[in-house]
């Protein structure tokens, strides 16, 4: 019998007296125990005082950069945590979306922090905010990782996926977790945990484990602290109402019931597409995982005139399910998670029976050992007087499927779940996808349409993807997770700065306009990346704008706008004096009086951000450049990327235009 | 006696035989009456069902140029709302930061809704993600209006502005609003509602208003409806314990007491002209509102060595301040709000007294009527050993100063307070602020940093501005308000949407690569901005880039850059196969390709974003351009912006660039 440990304290802590018994799903039999005597306070202690400053002392991409290092860590080391999946129910494909899911979605979060976050400690939210007229005092925002712990009590249906969604945005944000999983699965959670913490990737107190009860941890919390719970509304509602966290202002999410709604569209009709794809994507939202994810479909609205086909497709399609031992590859649908979840199942199921009439199904178990059971399709004639169905979860393979008269109706029918994780529309449509966009959207965390044209690679109805924000409002929770790095601000603080340039780019550890700059000694184009310092800034010479110039280029170019050719039809446009110089001449004549012909670390100009002409170049006008260095990122082994402001001004320092320049550096000559 | 009417579903109501009295603040006398019985459950109907649906009809443009009329129309109108203020012991300075701030405020906010949001009904958040290999599957994050009433619950101290600075965003974003202020000063903030709802600007329905208690109204709300409370924490506490708000997700944001400190920099010694501006900071921040701020300064926090420098010369100021009658113009400190609140803050001194000596101010109170009270400096020597001076919010004039050994132990000090709406730092030195940046960020909701840069431009330690975020973690409530668009969010819900590049273009409202086109039968810069529809498309001739083009290019622009000029120089570096064209004779060739010659709606190309040179280009490389009309905005009476997707493509029809091209296009020919 597995002896399931907590990580308390950089100390494996092994089962206490009380330890719990954790069953095999599909034998019924005792196969661990779990539940350790734990120093909650030490543990938060070691958080706080050991992981969090570790942890903050690297930057955002050395962060990712062991994140990557972590997910590869575990995929070399993922086939033990197959064989404990199994026992939980779980088939090799179910398997599959807990643990190499979990995997990539750590590596999604490890690159969008290498893409998306700074090379830094400080991520900037936002734009500058020009708070005064001169622009001696400005605003921006910037987030930094909270100094407390981040509790993570994760569902027992994805125990390795359920961890590693949560873990990789708060480690990205610099914080250390307390990961407390639901006891039924502990077994697989604290394997994967024991591959992470084994592996020493992350510095010492980044991770800590609890297996069974959290003792009195929650109470121990304070503002710089965090909840991110999954699981039952019962049990949220329960924590969230902790006197001790609400006076405290604790930061708590949570994820909880849901009751997901698919509408097939009015266009579907059988015979199309959308019609055999609805049915593909219900049949797996009912089998997957038996059923037990909280993204699975359990209203299915269709119009009127095809409900019936729908039941009929969808019941010749459940026949085909391969319902056993969930080790084999030929299984299709394996076990709930417990006996206890299955009889917790079959409750609901009664209480949807009241209001809807079993089409597909039987009570009879499928097997005569585990936690079987077989999918079940309910039919609602009347969902507008029904209650139970838009009420009840019931947290296992089952669906009911619900007639709708019109858009309007199947958008109320949708919204009768109270906020959901998700709602899925099938449909070729535009019109009806945003009619129902419109009805539905605030109502839900996320929609997921699909058609004839996405359906190759769309990921499914039930799928999170660490991209896009999972949670929803009401019903589900109110909570948000994941959505790229929406997630990693959930373990951050967001503070307003307010102060001179001078002050903002030091806080922020960037440059920006106002803020100090270093007149170069040298071209700067001669420097290399790690030479080069923020603020380090180039003027060029002036170079006077002929109208033989403008001319010129126009007929080179064969860009002949009349602004640039025709003096009295320029003068009638609201924007120009007469004729003026072309704005990529300007860009183009700009380049030439900042370049460096010869070979040196400046390797290549990959891009440009926000070029803003402010005012126009008339012939006899001079421009000039002032380019600064405001960000470095490293990007390969060889080199990295370096931004710079450029100014373009005119003969009487006028701004003419700006941007920001994007050039790949090398770090040495 | 002003007779205080709540307004509700369309109608003032008087108030009922339990109305509650308010006193004035400067002769203690009963001047009004308030509080009304309310049928709350027919206010929230009509908030859901009238106001609600009526806002989401107009776009953000519409409201945002409505919240403008608004603001302006209370500009006009603004005067009787002084006389109401002096009433409530504010001085005619006190009363312009309530007034004339929340006018600003909600101006801000129309502006940036114009600028910052689509004139749409569906705001994009965030870029598309990219979901699948051939791109046939993406994800973009929308937000919008949550589908029930907005509840503000507001604080007595600024009736004017606090109502203003939660109204605007909740109307920009499309959601009804019904508004409980504190009834102690109920009647500044019903004659400014007044002006308001006779206007007729928003729509029936959109703005409802509760004098006196709000009855059962936070029982009757649900999941679409949210609170936003400014107040004392134990208010906060007892309405964000309700189960029922906890039970349905109702979003509740709190910002309640906060003790926020402002750190004097170890540089900032006597003589400087940061020490003189940390004087009138502190200065202004107790006698403001006779410190009846919630952003007010309550802990100065100073280097050990100026502790008493800082006491003699704030001191020597606040002998300067003139208590008397709020309406005078040469008062600079008028009464608190009640004698209630005198008391309130006299209980609390004496808290404060256990550990802080008092080195400014009396007990006496100034004059004889009304709840005047004199400013109070209190020194705590021992500020490591004490509770109450960073725990006990006196609400009124009230200060405590304390020591500081070093620049840790400030941030330590400041962190004491347990989560603050603000903090300042007075300092010149960028390290200062930046090692104090990172050791309290995380407890604050905003930084305010001042220096003798930004002292002529900057707000004010005390002051929120509608940019930047308002709230704070812990003590202060863990909420946030304001921060530009940030607070417009907070009454939206931000929505995940997958599908198809061509439904996520339908429900986003604007078009994305991927997308349909319709290719163009007449040259798109021929069209009025009215006449082009997203997805109009030209894809222009191609043009062949010669090795002359190249060189002529490099000498007529003076960019001869080795990449350009130099084949082998070129071989080497890791971007180039050999010479290639410059990326800006690229973008001048791909204009020349597209440019329309002749006067017509195009009036100008204002600028350009997001350039990404993607494959270089040779000699022999033709290049193609494809622009794409991605989105439309009105800007003035006369034209709009449009931004068109630009892809340039080589003869293998490879990408070469991509860029978003923003152009001026008039309405009409």
């Amino acid at each position: 019998m597995l002896q399931i440990q907590s990580f308390a304290a950089g100390k494996w802590i092994a089962p206490s007296a009380k330890a719990r018994p954790i069953y095999s799903a599909v034998t019924s039999d005792q196969i661990a125990q779990a539940g350790s005597a734990l120093d909650t306070q030490a543990m938060l202690d070691h958080a706080r005082n050991v992981g969090g400053p570790a942890l903050r002392k690297l930057t955002f991409h050395d962060r990712a950069r062991r994140l990557k290092t972590l997910a590869l860590h575990l995929k070399a080391h993922k086939k033990p945590l197959y064989q404990l999946s199994y026992t939980t129910g779980a088939t090799h494909a179910d398997s599959q979306i807990d643990i190499d899911g979990g995997i990539t979605t750590m590596l999604v979060f490890a690159s969008k922090g290498r893409r998306e976050l700074p090379d830094a400690h400080v991520y900037l939210d936002g734009e500058l905010e020009q708070l005064s007229r001169n622009g001696t005092f400005m605003g921006q925002h910037i987030c930094t990782p909270m100094l407390g712990a981040a509790v993570h009590i994760n569902a027992y249906n994805f125990p390795v996926w359920g961890m590693l969604e949560k873990l990789a945005p708060t480690l990205l944000a610099g914080v250390p977790a307390i990961i407390k999983p639901a006891t039924s699965t502990v077994h697989v959670a604290e394997a994967a945990f024991r591959i992470m913490v084994e592996s020493e990737i992350f510095p010492e107190g980044s991770i800590q484990f609890i297996a069974g009860g959290s003792g009195g941890l929650l109470g121990q919390l304070n503002a710089q602290d965090s909840v991110a719970f999954t699981g039952s509304a019962d049990t949220a509602l329960m924590l969230r109402s902790s006197k001790h966290l609400l006076q405290n202002s604790v930061r708590f999410t949570a994820e909880q019931d849901s009751l997901n709604a698919s509408i097939l569209g009015p266009d579907a009709t059988v015979g199309t597409p959308e019609f055999d794809l609805f049915i593909d994507e219900a049949y797996r939202e009912i089998t997957t995982k038996a059923g037990q994810k909280c993204t699975a479909i359990r209203r299915i609205i269709a119009p009127e005139a095809l409900v019936n086909p729908v039941i009929e497709a969808l019941s010749a399609k459940l026949d085909t399910v391969q319902i056993g031992d969930p080790a084999a590859r030929e299984t299709t649908m394996g076990a709930l998670v417990s006996n206890a979840q299955r009889a917790d199942v079959q409750a609901r199921l009664e209480a949807l029976s009241t209001e809807a009439k079993r089409v597909y199904g039987t009570n009879k178990a499928p097997l005569e050992n585990g936690a079987f059971m077989s999918p079940q399709l309910l039919h609602c004639a009347n969902p507008d007087a029904a209650k139970a169905i838009h009420e009840v979860e019931a947290f296992g393979p089952v669906s009911t499927i619900m007639p709708y008269r019109d858009l309007p109706h199947a958008a109320a029918l949708a919204n009768r779940g109270g906020g959901s994780l998700v709602a899925s529309v099938i449909t070729h449509d535009p019109s009806v996808a945003s009619t129902l966009a419109m009805g539905i959207a605030a109502n839900h965390g996320r929609l997921y349409f699909n058609d004839r044209d996405s359906m190759a690679e769309a990921t499914g109805h039930g799928a999170p993807l660490p991209h896009m924000v999972h949670g929803g409002p009401g019903r589900a929770g109110g909570g948000e997770e994941l959505g790229g790095i929406r997630g990693v601000m959930h373990y951050m603080q967001r503070t307003a700065i307010q102060g001179s340039p001078r002050i903002l780019a030091a806080v922020g550890q960037t440059w920006l306009p106002g803020a100090p700059i270093v007149e170069a000694k040298q071209h700067p184009f001669r420097r290399t990346f790690e030479e080069l310092e923020l603020g380090e800034s180039l003027l060029t010479d002036a170079r006077e704008i002929t109208l033989e110039n403008i001319e010129h280029f126009a007929h080179f170019t064969g860009d002949t706008f009349y602004a640039h050719m025709d003096e009295t039809a320029a003068k009638a446009n609201p924007f120009f004096p007469g004729r003026v110089a072309h704005g990529y001449l300007l860009l183009s004549f700009a380049a030439g009086l900042f370049v460096e012909p010869n070979p040196g670390p400046v390797l290549a100009n990959t891009g440009l951000n926000n070029l803003s002409f402010q005012k126009p170049v008339s012939a006899g006008d001079s421009i000039r450049a002032r380019l600064t260095v405001k960000r470095k990122t490293k990007r390969t082994e060889d080199y990295g990327e370096v931004r710079w402001h450029v100014e373009l001004t005119n003969q009487d320092t006028e701004m003419v235009a700006t941007y920001e320049l994007l050039t790949m550096v090398a770090y040495t000559q």
